[in-house]
């Protein structure tokens, strides 16, 4: 065999050992309610419910979840109109409260969290960005049939889910 | 046009355009599990989730909620029988549980919240009130078919939920 | 009268007095979505639980909560692969979010939560036992069709929910 070959062979395994993989742990599966979604180390938080909510063309849904993370949380400053953040390493994600809905015709999530460290001490607030760490993320997605936007109100200056007239 | 007649065209607009705009943006919908429900700036939460109970005649519910707000916690004192109360001003509510059930003919709600401010630091308990400030807040009420009642139980002098015999 | 008749008498009314309590307020109902339970001081939280879902054969469950109790939490050290404890006494719960699964036939819960004391500073984490305090607590059991198992995955060294394939 030339090294060509080998290097195909070993492709081909991998490749085929990742579907059988994804067959056995899908990252979710569906509910009588909606979804529940299980991610792993390494796993985006919000692009993975991003993922979802376009795939199984969802109109708007609740989420919680809880699990082990690294977290980046943002408290918005007012004046300068952007969010300042603070990132949190390696901490249980002791709540995640979340809505999806779609803005511009893109899924749209507005998530909060509280996160806890090794002293037990709680943090948290609007969550901007979070990855699995070693550990699991478990999240139940209660899915509504209504499609929602989100839209720019100003005031406040904030995006807020529109419940009805879109 | 004379004054007055001035005036009552200014009325009538301001009626309608009121009316269209709680007509576009409704407080609550109905979703299969129950009602979503969206305040804004200035809204008072607990008496809106009683005015939802009331409207729809709720039998009893519990409902998650987040967003960003002025909120009054109490811790209850055993030898006072009184809420010690805490004002947090301009804070994200990271997680709001509660339940809705009725007492004495009146609803009930029992409300647990998480705050966060802009050191990210956590602060919560019992809900006593809150007010959306700049921003929103999201409840998604999960909507059961049995109607509960709330009693003073004592020991240990607090208002439990019943689930039989009332 | 002899003693041993009167002690029988005794024992039949207290054991008919506790059934009657026991149908008036039982532990838990079903609801549209799964079932509500509601714990009184004294009760272990995570051993009730285990008993609804043995109980009732839930396949598998999300479930949120909110109450008054002692709480101890564990913060995973993934070198000596145990848990490091810290205990919460007579704090409120002001979130519980876990979810309900199986491992070698037994009923496996995983549960975080958030507590808050007298100052209304909040900690928290992954909870490994709780018993409710003055007050009570109060579970929603969100209950899915499909049977899940949890399985020891090492990395990263964690029992995570299995979605698929078991």
């Amino acid at each position: 065999m030339n090294k060509q070959f080998k290097l195909l062979i070993v492709f081909t395994l991998a490749f085929a050992f990742n579907v059988v993989a994804q067959n056995k742990n899908p990252k979710y599966i569906k509910v009588k309610t909606g979804f529940l979604m299980v991610l792993r180390q390494g796993d985006d938080v919000l692009s993975n419910i991003e993922e979802l909510a376009e795939k199984e063309k969802i109109p708007s849904a609740n989420f919680t979840g809880m699990g082990f993370v690294n977290a980046k949380f943002g408290f918005f400053n007012f004046e300068t109109k952007e969010y300042e953040p603070k990132d949190f390493s390696k901490v249980e994600l002791a709540s995640m409260n979340g809505t999806i809905a779609w803005q511009k015709g893109k899924v749209s999530i507005h998530a909060h969290g509280v996160v806890t460290d090794k002293t037990f001490a709680a943090f948290g607030g609007h969550l901007l960005s979070a990855t699995v760490d070693t550990g699991s993320l478990e999240i139940l997605i209660t899915v509504h049939d209504k499609k929602l936007e989100r839209k720019l109100e100003d005031p406040p200056g904030a995006n807020v889910l529109q419940l009805g007239g879109n």
